[in-house]
């Protein structure tokens, strides 16, 4: 058999062990455990990488634990604006999409995109009629909503009336998206990343989950690349092209690479967050620079592994 | 005195002598010359890189020979959707904007963003409240009325009904996009770009002139970049960071990074287009791998020039 990877995350930022209930803490691990599970069996069954992250996002998506799709924070209107990117790293094609709502998978629209038009970066309005014309399936508000979700909103949303969001997860620097890496036994890497945005936001802001380079990224001749983290400083450090670039022109390996961005670059202006990151050789590196890390990886010779805290993880066999 | 710098772009494309009237020629060159002009008073009277790339940009946005701002080309629903980014060197803070409607100056909206908020990328209806709450010029939509795009666009609109936008500009391959470059005495840098798009364009489509990092970028260890062209492959290939990083990480020269991106890595994926680039010492670079693109530049020694097609620019002192 081939070699593949797969890596999974679900957030990083300010996730501690004295505010997780082990029922929670199980929850979480069941959940990276079945979508890690998800993307493995297609990357077992000879599938591609697209398929395999595709996938596992499409489940995180799905589950109200993450701050993606069904289970996205309520914007300062009280609805739910989501962005997503995806790109294969064999020949390098992307999509992404930003600021819609009512798509019950905004990873399955961003590939859409890449593959059925022309076009990178889709948004708002726009990007919903594509997704019509295409047959995406559209839920409800009431889909997305969520008790806890709710209350978070409305104990935060008067006081940021005349400001920019600063939300109760941006104070808490929890930073909630999810994503997925992977290579396959075909040699391609692909790259997925999906978000419901900061609790309470405004004016359209779009962070950088969508943006290619930024919060996604995938080259078969470097590594493919889902970031999650303040998304303002991922920008301005163009983050996961960055990694790319490291790697391409000074020659520094996936790890050495994914380190220096996150611990030195990102870190020397002040941004939080991590990102999972895999290399054509079937490598993987998961750094942050927060408390914790929602993440998980399996690899084809069936060591595989998950972590939520700033501890190594138990590697199981 | 200390050294300034400046560069100007007003789009690439297929621009041929052959399609260019000796009075349309003249105009151009007589815009490009004025927004040269404002860009290098402010440079010249030790006012900032910022003042100067947000000058010149703003004029060719008031100019209805660009498509950005006044000129900006008809969308699908026969509207005006815009889009701008502004990035300062000098501690590398960033805005940007896409798929905005009634703003006078995308650029000044882009600065806005940069200077007055903890966000860097807003869309839509979110971004012009924030511009309706920092007292930003608005428009009525007549003010975007020209009768050349509108006739270009009634040529097209119904042909593309079913698709997404092969526009006339496109077949033309004429990517119409302004943008500036600058190093001012302080030895600061900072890059702009202002667009509106592609005649006829649907889906919310954006392209890479807001993206930080695609279309704009500037890093004073580095240098300041405004793009042109085929948007979707400047995105795949994160063209502007792209330069940065060859400098950076390669230790290649402003000029031979700048080529290597829009000669050997666009070309070689089939995207067209070019850029406009200035590093920390000044030198200036403008590769287009295009028939044409309107450009220009002034140095603090007198040197200075304006060039249309693809030749070498008459250098004037």
């Amino acid at each position: 058999m081939k070699k593949f990877s797969i890596a999974i995350h679900g957030g990083a930022g300010t996730i501690l062990k004295s505010n997780m209930t082990s029922e929670k803490e199980a929850a979480y691990r069941s959940a990276l455990k079945t979508a890690l599970g998800l993307g493995q069996d297609v990357l077992k069954n000879e599938g591609t990488a697209l398929d395999a992250v595709e996938q596992a996002v499409r489940y995180m998506e799905d589950c109200p634990l993450f701050n993606a799709g069904r289970g996205s924070v309520y914007n300062a209107l009280g609805g739910h604006e989501m962005d997503a990117a995806f790109m294969d790293g064999n020949g390098m094609n992307a999509g992404a999409v930003a600021a819609i709502r009512n798509i019950k998978n905004p990873i399955s629209l961003a590939r859409k995109i890449m593959e059925q038009s022309e076009h990178v970066f889709l948004v708002g309005d726009g990007a919903m009629e594509f997704a019509r014309m295409h047959g995406l399936d559209f839920v409800e508000d009431d889909y997305f909503h969520n008790e806890h979700r709710y209350q978070q909103w409305q104990r935060i949303k008067d006081s940021a009336r005349f400001q920019l969001d600063h939300s109760e997860e941006q104070k808490d620097k929890k930073f909630g998206t999810v994503g997925a890496v992977a290579l396959d036994s075909y040699g391609n890497i692909a790259a997925a990343t999906s978000t419901g945005g900061m609790t309470n936001k405004k004016f359209g802001r779009v962070g950088d989950s969508p943006i290619i380079g930024v919060g996604t990224y995938a080259n078969n001749e470097t590594c493919a690349i889902s970031c999650t983290g303040s998304g303002e400083y991922f920008m301005r450090n163009v983050v996961a092209y960055d990694v790319s670039c490291l790697m391409e022109y000074k020659g520094l390996s996936l790890e050495a690479a994914a380190h220096e961005v996150i611990h030195d670059k990102l870190k020397k202006i002040g941004g939080g967050g991590g990102l999972i990151a895999v290399d054509a050789l079937g490598n993987i590196s998961m750094p942050f620079n927060t408390k914790g890390m929602y993440r998980a990886f399996a690899l084809s010779d069936g060591q595989w592994g998950i972590g939520i805290y700033n501890d190594p993880i138990n590697i199981m066999q």
